[in-house]
């Protein structure tokens, strides 16, 4: 069964069945970008889950939250996005502001308030305006459409270079099974729209019939494997929010324990797998695309620990900018990474070239290390050699640039 | 007792009596800059240590630990210390030239090969050549001196841009003891010098008599209060080594449990803390001391993990480099930092303003907040107002030089 599934072309939230999308300019940027979007299901969908764990929770993410967990049938219609201000940081009012956008939104979709959420990316510690807030609904829900999906990818910017959309389709008993989905985050920062941080929000849509508990139970791996496998800066935003949303007008069914449910979670993990390398790929200022892998630890959580110390590690990630093969550092990355492994048995490999070996120079000459950390990907073996566990994260370098994005504009 | 010591101008490790210093080029630098040095006591000092709790511990660093814990009388006569190459990564190979130097250097000394220390800093995975240690061990040895302080602290410098010394003094029933030391680290590199990683090395010197166990439990403390607080961009080096020494040559032996080891100790911790005050003000391409106080958090272990993840928060590093007051990333920060909290009681200051409140927007002027993260120095407070515990961290911005420092030069 595995990868029976396609790549949509130009697919995106829309694609699936009974889903519509709209992405319009309702004055929360500066720039007069667009910055709203709405996402609306014809029929009630299924909803599961994932937001930050942050402490500062922002407003919407809170509401969202309890929202999922007293619907009483995890029945929903929407959502509405807006991009500019991330209303994190606003306390009771902030709530209520979110509360009441929903509220709106659900009037003037014609639906229960319950049954709609609310995402939000920009700037923390601004209230949300109302009446800008109603102005994106009324303009998003006449602009709602079947193609609409593009239009609400970019809406959901904030320091993205590009959207990010994505759909893939397979077949179930001669019927076609879509699922969709948008992300942002991660990107360059228009130097006028004083976003504070690059949140990431995932949408994600699908036409297939699927109960609420094995939606959540195909959301939570495949959003393990993707999205927390990635870090461009190490920091967590206020708001992260990933969304699926299941509607069945495929008019199929996914029932646990079928090949299809293990074909839906296959198709799914792709779906965030390569928003996630989109993600990466646009990361602010980012020269390099840099695949860590991790083998042979004596357990996964050791693996992750090596993993997550390189991607992180500022010394590795300006050696990644300078095309400097520097395995030093990596090695200093996975000494201090409280990950067990035996040092002396330690191997690394640039794009398959040794340049550790147990524990020491390999002995690779300089001039073919620095070919394998020239391009745009890199790609990095760690191989510990002290066990059967594995684990691989993708990252980015740290340029000039990111430091231009994140310090040459003031709130 | 408090406090009653002195700063001795232009004081260094030779302050002290009965310690002698010297700095020599020996070679392992292309530059032709100091990189070699040597620190004797006159007569055996009990030595104390801390080290690396890095997994990949450099040759240097694993020998030296286990001298110390070898030693029957705790009795040692001093350190070689070379700059250029780190002997990290470098096998049974780099163990055997670690152990030969330290031979070589006691047989010029006349002392017993196991009470001679050496350490290294510099490349990692590059052999040490240990005819140019041989070479340092003669030139130094033949410049030993009273005054040698000051060269010493230049010979070991790699990515430092000045050298860091210095020596405080306090009375003990007539009789002045003198407490000197050194450090290195975190400083900008030289281009050519291909130095991996900016590791931390200190050695201190003191002609009190004290015996081991008293040394250690005072050491101990004094480096998670002066070291152990610093972070200029969160990566650990395989290579960092505290050694302290105290010989007793003033004459006056420091006691436990008398007001002279209290007064022993706090002259040691400001010493202490004066050379990590150093270290970050030369920290690489830093344009900002920050200094971090987190207050009323329900535990120590909760203070910490708020200072650090505010201390080693990329962003927040971009943020200050570009004098930008940015609550949001500061809070984003607490908010991901694991410690324990009410989001909603947090109050934040910079240098004694106001800039949160409860968690949300204290309603302090921009251009206020601006003042106060403008100067050479930021100060920023966190009241948690959820406990009695505190913390504190010193930390560096992260700014184009530093991207430069660690990008543009190859291996």
């Amino acid at each position: 069964m595995e990868k029976q599934f396609r790549f949509v072309e130009n697919g995106s939230v829309s694609t699936p069945a009974g889903f519509l999308a709209a992405g319009v300019t309702a004055g929360f940027k500066k720039t007069g970008a667009p910055d709203f979007a709405m996402l609306r299901s014809t029929v009630p969908a299924t909803v599961a889950g994932a937001f930050t764990s942050n402490k500062f929770a922002a407003a919407p993410v809170q509401l969202s939250r309890q929202k999922l967990l007293d619907s009483a049938d995890g029945l929903f219609y929407g959502v509405i996005i807006n991009s500019g201000i991330a209303n994190a940081c606003t306390g009771q009012t902030g709530l209520q502001t979110a509360a009441a956008s929903c509220d709106y939104a659900a009037r003037v979709m014609g639906v229960d308030p319950a049954q709609v959420f609310c995402a939000s990316t920009g700037r923390i510690g601004v209230q949300l305006d109302l009446d800008l807030i109603r102005r994106g609904v009324d303009l998003a829900a006449a602009a709602l459409s079947a193609d609409g999906g593009a239009d609400a990818a970019r809406a959901i910017m904030t320091t993205d270079t590009v959207p990010k959309s994505v759909a893939v389709q397979f077949e179930c008993g001669g019927k076609t099974v879509s699922i969709g989905a948008m992300t942002k985050g991660a990107g360059m920062i228009e130097p006028q729209l004083k976003t504070l941080h690059a949140t990431m929000l995932c949408f994600v849509t699908t036409d297939a019939g699927v109960e609420k508990d094995l939606l959540t139970d195909c959301l939570e791996p495949c959003t393990e494997d993707s999205f927390n496998r990635i870090s461009v800066d190490g920091d967590m935003s206020t708001n992260d929010t990933v969304l699926l949303m299941a509607n069945g007008c495929s008019g199929v069914t996914i029932r646990r324990g079928t090949p299809e449910a293990e074909l839906f979670r296959t198709a799914l993990e792709a779906v965030l797998r390569e928003l996630a390398r989109q993600m990466v790929m646009d990361g602010e200022g980012a020269t390099k695309f840099v695949d860590i892998q991790v083998q042979h630890a004596p357990s996964r959580e050791d693996a992750r620990k090596c993993a997550k110390a390189v991607a992180n590690s500022l010394l590795c990630k300006t050696a990644w900018f300078g095309n400097d093969p520097n395995w030093g550092r990596v090695i200093a990355a996975l000494g201090y990474s409280g990950a067990e492994f035996d040092p002396d048995r330690t191997d690394i490999y640039y794009g398959g070239i040794p340049v550790v070996r147990d524990g020491g120079d390999a002995g690779t000459p300089e001039s073919e290390l620095a070919g394998a950390v020239n391009g745009r990907i890199v790609e990095i073996l760690i191989d510990l050699n002290s066990g059967d566990a594995d684990y691989w994260v993708w990252t980015s370098d740290v340029s000039y640039e990111y430091v231009k994005i994140n310090a040459d504009y003031h709130t």
